[in-house]
């Protein structure tokens, strides 16, 4: 058995660098005699690769000083929760746009704490394009929530939406696969199981002047104020997937960063959009101006073949490619540890299964 | 470089044989041509990790099938606010045992949440004992709360307390250090990051009669209700540190369950507060009937030597044995996976360096 071409949605691939070198440490970390995990949260060791890691994201992102980076638990949905306890009263309103599963579940969860307002609702197109500019209402509320790019859809915005509240992003399956102009928004969150790190963490970036308005009925454990004033060391933070992330932005960094990053990714989307469009047997259903660079759902000309395609891949070492249980057929998730080779592979796979079933 | 013995209070140390697999493990899982980190959650691979992490849990504790058992994320810290927001309604009170910083955390963040009521405050004795139980007072409310074992103070509740309301208890830094009887208590939940895990990952087990009642403004995330619906997989859980974790619990089962574990904890307590009492230049401050078996604080007869006394046991492979920056002196942590030799290690070390600065 050796490493698959693992197209899972999330928790997704990571660098086989990073595995390795986590691998080489792990029962002995940089001269301690201990395992990262086995490290006091408080101890000057883990303090440092807490501090590198937010200095490498910073760097990457080119993250200003006005913004607090926030480690934290739980997820993005815990954010869900989070965005409205911190940005918001009870008597406020706020405005979601609906574009997919997980904007519309942000949305779920902020009704419960503040007035939501659906500003526009993809669901009517079951969710294939971004609705209309033109059709889009605000109540003016607080801040705009979306979520940049539904990993379950495979539907990403083109461009960041002016709006006049601060914007809040949900940019799980998308931050760090490219260049983004972070002084654009309010706020992003992300939870790290696709471009980021290992399933546990939660990446906040929050500008400062957000800050200090948590309700009173905020638990501890989502108040972002909290989070920023004790360096996202209130209590004791998941430290091996803080460690793990920190390796992942190292090397991301000797990839040559998010510019460079930015460029595969383009080039790994644009190949396997042209297996698909170039083929009368593969198609992907979202509007052409609105598919993600990170997940490619696909269907069959015939879907009775969607299981032997599946296990056909798997023996070929193509791994993880069913569509999301509410959608069906297939999706290839194509994340920044998914090397081209790995989308060059899977789009010959299906050359050559269209060649014997199409 | 080798590996030390480690007394940290959390993030603790691992059974080196979970370490060992782990590692050994890391790039490529069980045939699956990845890391059990890089899988989909909802794959029958990782689902299988959960459901068999739960039952070695099950047995190791013989947990009731009347308990639902949840992993949940956020650490003890989230069920400060969880316990009320799933037991109580704004109006209801609940009482809580004071008796160290954990619980006294606990009861400030329940205070956001509920009337919470403070049935006993050991600060009055610097929390250096049990407040007796005739100076206990109830406000009858929905659920008693107490920490069995406050690791910062190194003090241990000897016996369960018998009360009327739901017992809720935070065992994070004793569960699975010898047998329980589950029954006794409402609910039990539990850091990983000291006898069970890595830090990231919290258990809680509720009675089942106890759900049903989580707030409307009970975030998701905090919701007991729907982590029991779904599996612990309302979204995608710490998925390598419940896998870590279950490592935990199959070694606990090859050491031979918690009976076996309770006697190597004892005598390691017994051999380490020997070794304090019988000597006139160390010495512990808690009551001896509340003495921890998992966290042992001592002092110097002379504070100046306390960072000598640091730096040689760090030579001699003994680490992470300063005291909480809040109590200051040494405490030594000696969960389930710090062996006795390590304890014994030591002991001689503390024999040696009081026959050299006694």
């Amino acid at each position: 058995m050796s490493r698959v071409h693992n197209f899972c949605a999330g928790p997704a691939a990571l660098p086989e660098a990073v595995l390795k070198r986590a691998q080489e440490e792990m029962l002995e970390w940089q001269g301690q005699g201990a395992s990262v995990m086995e490290l006091s949260h408080r101890s000057k060791a883990f303090v440092d690769v807490m501090e590198q890691a937010e200095s490498r994201l910073r760097r990457l992102l080119e993250v200003p000083d006005e913004y607090a980076v926030l480690f934290q638990q739980g997820g993005a949905s815990q954010q869900f929760a989070a965005v409205p306890l911190n940005l918001s009263s009870e008597a406020d309103s706020a405005d979601y746009l609906v574009t997919g599963q997980w904007s519309k579940k942000a949305f779920a969860e902020g009704k419960r704490f503040v007035n939501a307002h659906c500003v526009a609702d993809g669901s009517v197109d079951n969710f294939m394009s971004i609705p209309s500019r033109d059709d889009w209402s605000f109540s003016e509320g607080r801040y705009v929530h979306y979520c940049p790019n539904e990993t379950i859809g495979g539907l990403e915005f083109s461009a960041i939406p002016a709006v006049e509240s601060p914007l809040v992003a949900d940019m799980s399956s998308t931050l760090l696969s490219r260049p983004i102009d972070v002084t654009q928004f309010g706020v992003i969150y992300a939870g790290a199981q696709k471009n980021i790190g290992p399933a546990g963490l939660a990446l906040v970036m929050v500008r400062k002047d957000l800050l200090g308005q948590a309700r009173p009925s905020c638990p501890a454990m989502l108040n972002w104020d909290t989070a920023a004033a004790n360096g996202s060391m209130y209590n004791t933070p998941p430290t091996f997937a803080v460690y793990l992330t920190g390796l992942v932005f190292e090397w991301l960094e000797s990839m040559g960063g998010l510019e460079v990053m930015g460029d595969i990714n383009a080039r790994k989307a644009a190949r396997l959009y042209g297996q698909i469009d170039n083929s009368g047997f593969f198609s992907n259903p979202v509007s052409e101006s609105a598919r993600s660079w990170m997940n490619v759902p696909f269907t069959l000309a015939d879907s009775a073949l969607d299981k032997v395609f599946l296990e056909e891949a798997e023996q070929a070492g193509l791994t993880n490619l069913k569509g999301h249980r509410s959608v069906g057929g297939m999706r290839a998730s194509i994340y920044n540890a998914v090397p081209e080779t790995a989308v060059e592979a899977l789009c010959n796979f299906m050359s050559e299964f269209e060649q014997r079933y199409g």
